[in-house]
């Protein structure tokens, strides 16, 4: 059986999507799509075995021919699309985030739980890197004890003009929100945000930061943001438990020796270390989809990352400690 | 346009690229199948939507939903079946060996070149490795000066029972013989295979050895292959160049610290080694079957690999250097 | 010429450093001694060729056969002997720390300012590490441009029982502190600490401790403290700058090859990793003092460590940001 | 007690042990030198604090300030020297080559047997490097299992115009004769050397080389000599075992990223990766002849090297295989 998704939204990461859908993975096919810019939508089509062009998200969810909706448009129409596609009793993959505003990913959680069974994925893709699962791999194996840190570096080469110091929480380190709660099974608490001497290659912007999360069992997170940083996209990690420690991997394919070096590769791009894991996110979406389960983030995972974004934003303007306060989980999620 | 697959033998490696074709990759579909064991290619089939079961591979071969052949059964019956699609029309994958001997691989050469265009792809996956193309692409960037040397290492915990030493060559080492013809662009044309002390843990098996290959240009290749060495499948490289050389990275997702100890992960098996390199392999396959082309390891590649590998055999026995002896290499393999 | 040394405290520190003049580096001997315990000095002076036993500091400073005074004796007694080595304007290399308060360390500063030439030398061995100094040099060069942050670890595999959580900071981070003043080439102007999920294999004890330390530039250092992680004695360090980054290299002869492992040796205990910087350290300021200069850490070294400390140590009970508050830096110190 | 040591050949060489046993090892002291060149000898001599100079080398042997004698001069004169200082009862410390013939080799053993305690010691310095000290401790605690193989590398970034084939021998590759005798504990029986593609670089040199080497027990040893790579001075060895290997660790302090790399250093030349293995080589030769003993490469080792060198001269000239004929050896060496 084919799981026939619509795609909201076809940019540069729709599209991508669309690509991986239809040309890497198994069991999938693509058989609508909209855009707020309706004639890119109608060239992606052309591209299409056979998709419908719609011209609303919510028509697109109520295409028949849709098994799966996949939202890729601007961050503020995701909470529409959502709550159409669970309105509709549709699986729906949300790239983050989930919604812009706390309150309005309360709203889907809200709708999902009164529809009774999970419906909503967003897109935080490190939970399907190889890295990571081998990592917390370890971490639950017991092998380093019980883990009591972490430190983790996100660093890109370069950021646009329009990046603003709040992005290095809401877009960047964001990765970092999901991944910790995944890592350690268990709610961010409390956020500080550290500001170290200024990197003058962004000019005005305040890079690199020190993020600190507290855990609720008490761990501590360490991230470095420096999106500046030229050399490459180097996304690090190690868990220090009781016993021992555990860290990501260099991702090198190959080991140069010359000029009195040895030498790996740090990645370029975010494309070129975790394509992979983008594949497997989707591919275990559309099996899930296919065999009635969906199983990734959820929208819950997506309202902590909001909630804890906001108080990361709230700590790096006041300078102070920022707590956590989150709703009651539903049952839905545990 | 979904590329129909005929699998000619279900065994444990049939099975592994059904699942392959069926579950990972994108635009492939298995509509036939046969085997040596009809019972088990009934059984094979019924896990499939839609698939014809075949008393044999001719029959399965011409089987009009059948767009493209696999060949995953024993290799005495290779030639047979690589013939049969061949004189269908029909692209056909091969699992290594092309067949059991120089001659059989000729006939298949001369079926190919018959036809005109190349229809026969042979299963060795490792220039699909994210790795080995790593590498090769250092080596062709001109990075290292030309190439002059390459150092081998194939490892595996253990061999079965029946393994004899000149598996080390024919089952083992002919990957190495594959890919350095590929690194390096150009063939082998001598061999010797010296012999050091046992490993006692192989009992009567004259294991390791060390091969070493000559190239047309002079560059000479050493590999060691080991294959009861217990500690792990370990898959490494190295060539040196005049200014510089370029080796395999490892194969580790992650560093563990425990124990007086900092340590990365050795694959247990070639399963969690290449299996990305397998998914590529097939994908790329298919990709060209659909666009009408066939771009990887050739019947002129299966036969070299032959005659490498029966030299270096002949090395073993005879404790002396060996000569690669080649027919003409067809225009349609340039 | 020879540099004659008279050692004031002969327990583990001092016989090793006794061990280190007298059979490991050039240009030094051992002509006098002296301890608490005046038997134990007696025993050590019997296995020397020639060396005077004294029953106090202050005569040991005396003795016309001494050219330099080494301090290893019990903490609270240093400020005695090193103002005694002063006031008979002998170099005297004091074992950390230089002092055990501020004020005391303030005097020590004020005698040698009167005597109006450097004499002391305080045992911050980091700086005489190879690796460290590998790590300087590359930041010094630029090649990752101005340093903006540094990630530290210093791991124990475990502490004794009387160990408290402020001695992570005075006998354990106190390395950190010097060296990262030594790295960054300028101070310390405040602290904090926070405590992480507690180790359970401690006890009671808070540990680990995750450090912050802001330098005058702005630039951020964060150090974790575990004390109990039993897998090895593992101190790291990486410099992040606004282009790249340097970090210490692995300490480790030799890569092993068993189990699904391939590992690298972490070492068991500070000796293990520090002690050629040990050899170093003693073998430069021996070559000092013959040449006349004492180039190593300072009295205003000791000093600025002691402030830092207690800055931390406050921090820690308070939980809140500490600054450092230093006296006016005598231009003897430049 | 002082080692006083006469030096033969004040060279680069000399020079430089001059500077170790008297500013960097304990327990020696420099009382007498001669040279071929004695203006030479006289100007060193002048910078030291009580040394006599002597016209010749017999002379410099019985001087009776000198307690040992170390050989620094030119190849062909060590035989005389050694001789002479066998015939005076007194240690002595020849630089590789002990003497450039077997038979010279010989005449050595002879007389150090007839005097009837071991007082020879040839130049061999990799015994002392940590590294290779650590791989042979892994490889002696039988954690690998037996050893089968060894895979060496032996990389200079360039040699001088009159460098010719075989000097990669004679002058490079016995650093990995003399190692693998020590690693291994057993003869070299046969070897070989086989001619890849040479490196364009070195214009008409034969470079590099693979050398091969078989073990008495059967172990086979491979070493690649490069002597024009360009990219730095790389020495690398692997022991392959039964269940494992173990490798040389990388010699490198330092890991910085910058421009898409994560890179370590590969040394310059010898001094930076070996010059801390010559220290303790003459620390202990020193520490041995006060306490009455020579335990570092013999006279025997000396002679298994010229053997070795010679039969792989030949093998390099004839391309065959050529077997290794050492004399009986005498109990001393046992």
């Amino acid at each position: 059986m084919t799981v026939n998704v619509g795609v909201i939204g076809v940019g540069m990461i729709g599209k991508d999507h669309i690509r991986r859908l239809t040309t890497v993975l198994a069991g999938a096919g693509v058989t609508a799509v909209t855009d707020v810019n309706l004639d890119e939508a109608k060239k992606v089509a052309e591209g299409l075995p056979n998709a419908n062009v719609h011209s609303t998200g919510e028509e697109l969810v109520n295409d028949d021919s849709v098994d799966a909706v996949l939202v890729c448009s601007w961050g503020p129409t995701h909470e529409e699309y959502v709550l159409a596609a669970v309105a509709a009793g549709k699986p729906v993959f949300c790239e983050k985030p989930l919604a812009t505003t706390q309150e309005a990913c309360l709203r889907i959680i809200e709708a999902e739980v009164a529809f009774g069974r999970r419906l909503v994925q967003v897109g935080y893709m490190r939970r399907y890197d190889s890295y990571y699962r081998a990592l917390k791999s370890v971490v639950d194996s017991g092998d380093i004890g019980a883990p009591l840190l972490m430190h983790c570096t996100h660093r890109n080469p370069s950021v646009p003009g329009h990046y603003t110091r709040e992005m290095a929480i809401t877009d960047t380190a964001v990765h970092e929100i999901d991944m910790v709660r995944w890592m350690f099974g268990e709610e961010i608490v409390a956020t500080r945000v550290l500001k170290p001497r200024k990197n003058s290659l962004g000019g005005e912007l305040e890079d690199p930061l020190l993020l600190i999360f507290e855990m609720s069992s008490g761990a501590l997170i360490d991230v470095e943001t420096s999106v500046n940083i030229r050399y490459g996209y180097d996304i690090r990690g190690e868990v220090v438990g009781e016993t021992g420690t555990a860290a990501l991997g260099e991702f090198s394919p190959v080991t140069v020796r010359t000029n009195n070096r040895f030498a790996g590769r740090v990645p370029e791009d975010w494309r070129e270390r975790f394509i992979s894991a983008y594949d497997v996110e989707f591919q275990e979406w559309i099996d899930g989809v296919r065999d009635g389960g969906t199983y990734g983030p959820s929208s819950w995972d997506g309202y902590a990352a909001a909630v804890v974004s906001d108080a990361a934003v709230e700590a790096l303007r006041s300078g102070n400690r920022s707590t956590v306060e989150l709703a009651e989980k539903p049952a839905l999620y545990a």
